[in-house]
């Protein structure tokens, strides 16, 4: 069902993080009316607001399977996700994800439930994970995946998943997998301090 | 209670939306790598990745009774609203929502549900909008507001509301105020139209 493709690499993921690698000239000050540090142009003066982004994903389920993708693209290439990414302009949270598992997963789905609300100060994320029904097993690897399979709850790759979000996401279906309509889950309280953005 | 404070403009809600006010070398082009027309500073290359940014904010309830604040700055100035903001980067979702109800009502609060996630394309924005009890009627107006006040449900001043959110927020507050634990509504299906984001 699934097949391999050529990895397209996307910028998004690295420059994204303007904190970490910002334009030589641009610097850190207040500006005027304003009560925090902003990046700023030493040029041209326009501040560059940087606030939390949004990721929005969802946990595919085909009968009592769960979709996952190999991934193709830098961080964690070869280790296994849900599909995911920045929620773009232009989209709500829910077309986001579902564009997202279209774009790695191939697959076409139909959400019934917001799963989780992760904030992730650490990375200045926020995730919206949802619950996404799949009505046929047709998927395939986008190019951003190595490969996408169906896991029975038995054969997830626990050692060999991406990110830490994606245990969350993986075992919050798991406990809600018969519930109709609930609160989203959060952050388990065990890993709040390993996510939380200290101020430096 | 409640009493009027000097005005403080802050610089962040116009300067944030670089789409419509960039400085003039930056220029829309597709970066490498990439699949989307981006902004991009035409001096040194830099990408501004512009993505939806995620308002934070509480219905504050103490007792029966809902807090409401004036907006002292535009947009909307003089008109009502629930604290609400931007989220910074460093902080969870509830904590800005909270750090929100304290910069504009000087009220502190305890946040017991997530009332709604509204994702709002047209201003690109993602509302993550909760539900908060005060244990006492105790705030004041902050910089961002001419005044803060209790209000019955019959005295809410629906006309003179700022946004089209707080409607949402606030009519989603009353249909599950008995509620403990439920699915956070979204944006109501009569209103998806007005805050799409058609591609332009």
């Amino acid at each position: 069902m699934a097949h391999r493709a050529v990895p397209r690499l996307k910028l998004k993921l690295r420059t994204d993080m303007v904190s970490y690698h910002p334009p030589k000239h641009f610097e850190k000050k207040i500006p005027a009316g304003d009560d925090r540090t902003r990046l700023v142009c030493n040029q041209c003066e326009w501040v560059h607001y940087e606030n939390p982004k949004i990721i929005v994903g969802l946990v595919p389920i085909y009968k009592d399977k769960i979709l996952l993708c190999n991934r193709a693209i830098d961080p964690r290439q070869g280790y296994w996700t849900i599909p995911a990414g920045f929620m773009e302009l232009k989209e709500t949270a829910e077309a986001g994800a579902k564009r997202e598992a279209w774009e790695e997963a191939r697959v076409q789905v139909e959400i019934n439930a917001l799963l989780g609300v992760y904030s992730i100060p650490r990375a200045g994320q926020v995730h919206l994970i949802y619950r996404a029904i799949m009505d046929k097993p047709e998927f395939a690897a986008g190019p951003e995946s190595h490969d996408v399979r169906l896991f029975a709850w038995e054969e997830i790759p626990w050692d060999n998943l991406a990110f830490l979000s994606n245990h969350w996401a993986l075992n919050h279906y798991y406990e809600s997998r018969e519930w109709d309509s609930f609160a989203p889950f959060g952050v388990p309280s065990e890993d709040v301090e390993e996510v939380a953005g200290h101020s430096t």
